[in-house]
């Protein structure tokens, strides 16, 4: 089959690779219907984090089951699936209690690599969520949006504790930022502060559910957010980014007794404990456990409630990966479906 | 009136001072039944906090009403009342919202230093709650203790989601620590790990409802604590100290979707964010909102349902407040309260 794989920064090719195999009978094979390019994958684009060797790229996927392993019972071949980033098995107390992304048993999916053809999905039983019949082929990219940006987005509304009512303030204008401010959207919120400088991706939170947008970054953006908010700060904030500024800048925008949901992948940071301390901010994130919001996703995708899949503004052949890279490294896009 | 002051690391002084005075209309002066030195007061008599000159000391009371300012409506002379250390409006949006410790015109009572014959508690209808009737005086300490320690262990269990059937790790055993086993207890815990590695103190919170004592810290006792808890931590943790490593065991043995109430006073901490992103715990913490938990505090201690009052297990005349700190620093005493 042809996969993605990274060499070195900015070195990405797309190869000829092995056919996945089921390796242990909880395994499942799916031929993908759509793949992309996720902020995170930019780490290793960028050489922030290291590349050892060749490494097969992506972790997000949707596309029919072609083979299951013996002990599966959940999916067979034809089920069309969404599945999340991290392999968990469904059972163990961590899962039980909706934190599979920490599964006792987790295995990152994409291991193997999903901006590919074929990709083996471990523990199936516990990873993978059925649609409910075929999917229409326009909303393919809204299901594929739910195996990570949108779960990410939505756990990031949860852990901030956003309910109708509350003004939420969104750090980082993403993908995942987009989808944040769409959940909080659905959520109820009644305000939703996106914090962007960028005129199209501006526009897109407000398409997405955006009231306001505040294009000061740092402790101006915080000043201008405590403006908005009776001085107090906004009840939630949402990190979509992972850095030191936009960490800060998250727990600062929220008042006391606010909640701060971060689900950027965290580079470089270091809280300071005694402002930790004086905020008295509720703190909450990580990797999403984004299997745990599948099933009400798909439902709400499925009824056309929502359109996640407007977050991709460029949709390419997986031949053409290296430019899906290349645009969202030049900001040119917000993310890059690819087509196997 | 007399009045304990610092003078230096170490350099406490019982002294004559000014009697203090009505400046506000919203103030009360309450006449101590009783005064404590607090652990975060040893921040200061050990020289880690600078002692900026003369300070008065102090910041936990109980005692009967003197005086009210003009405003003052909750509360009259001759009433018994407990409060806390902040003090707050009671009326504002934060307040409102549970977090009367960072309410939007919060005051720092002790600036007044509680360790003293008389106490100007600003803000008295926001600030103070009255007990049912003149207390008998065996109630006293148990009182006195709901004005912090029990107070803010009771935060630190309620921030770390204490719940009945919960495992909880409380990180601490001093006062603080004893309450939050306390707490953990009544709020109905199934198990509560004490860790701590002094005799006398294991005793005590077994007393108060610890079922588990750690002695290791650091890595070895958040090894014994996966240990406890079918290798996943415990669903809570409170820590009760304030130390980079008080910090981080209470973060590595709370399980990924557990919680953390930390409300040690923060000294020198600083969180290693892609730690703190992969442990998926939830964290909350700062300045107790003792206000808050005042009303059902009161109610348990006059129903003689808790008896937090044992967690002093000194107590000398306001005259030897000295020795008092002494004795704590030199760890003989959990807790010195002090009769003016």
């Amino acid at each position: 089959m042809r996969g993605a794989v990274i060499y070195a920064p900015r070195d990405v090719r797309v190869e000829e690779r092995d056919d996945p195999e089921i390796v242990h009978p909880t395994d499942a094979i799916i031929r993908l219907a759509a793949t992309c390019v996720c902020g995170s994958d930019l780490w290793r684009y960028r050489g922030i984090e290291a590349v050892d060797g060749p490494t097969p790229m992506g972790h997000e996927y949707v596309g029919v089951v072609e083979q299951v392993g013996r002990e599966v019972r959940n999916v067979k071949p034809g089920d069309f699936v969404v599945g999340s980033f991290m392999a968990s098995d469904g059972t163990c107390e961590i899962c039980q209690a909706g934190f599979q992304s920490r599964c006792a048993h987790v295995e990152f999916v994409g291991a193997g690599g999903a901006q590919a053809e074929y990709l083996r999905v471990p523990l199936a039983d516990g990873t993978l969520v059925g649609t409910s019949s075929q999917p229409d082929p326009g909303l393919v990219p809204s299901l594929l949006a739910a195996s990570d940006v949108l779960g990410t987005g939505w756990f990031g509304a949860v852990a901030a504790d956003v309910q109708p009512g509350k003004t939420v303030a969104v750090v980082g204008d993403g993908a995942v930022g987009q989808m944040a401010v769409l959940a909080a959207s659905q959520l109820g919120a009644e305000r939703i502060i996106a914090m962007s400088r960028y005129e199209p991706r501006q526009k897109l939170a407000l398409e997405f559910g955006a009231t306001d947008i505040v294009t000061e970054r740092g402790d101006e953006g915080v000043a201008r957010i405590r403006e908005m908010t009776g001085g107090h700060g906004a009840h939630c904030a949402i990190e979509a980014v992972g850095t030191q500024e936009s960490m800060m800048q998250a727990i600062r925008s929220t008042r006391p007794g606010g909640h701060v949901g971060y689900v950027g992948v965290s580079h470089g940071v270091q809280l300071p404990g005694e402002e930790l301390f004086y905020a008295e901010v509720h703190l909450h994130g990580g990797p999403a456990p984004v299997r745990r919001f599948l099933p009400q996703l798909i439902s709400r995708i499925e009824d056309r409630a929502i359109d996640p899949g407007k977050v991709f503004d460029l949709t390419l052949p997986l031949s053409e990966a290296a430019e899906g890279y290349r645009a969202m490294d030049e900001r040119r896009a917000v993310k890059t479906l690819l087509r196997p």
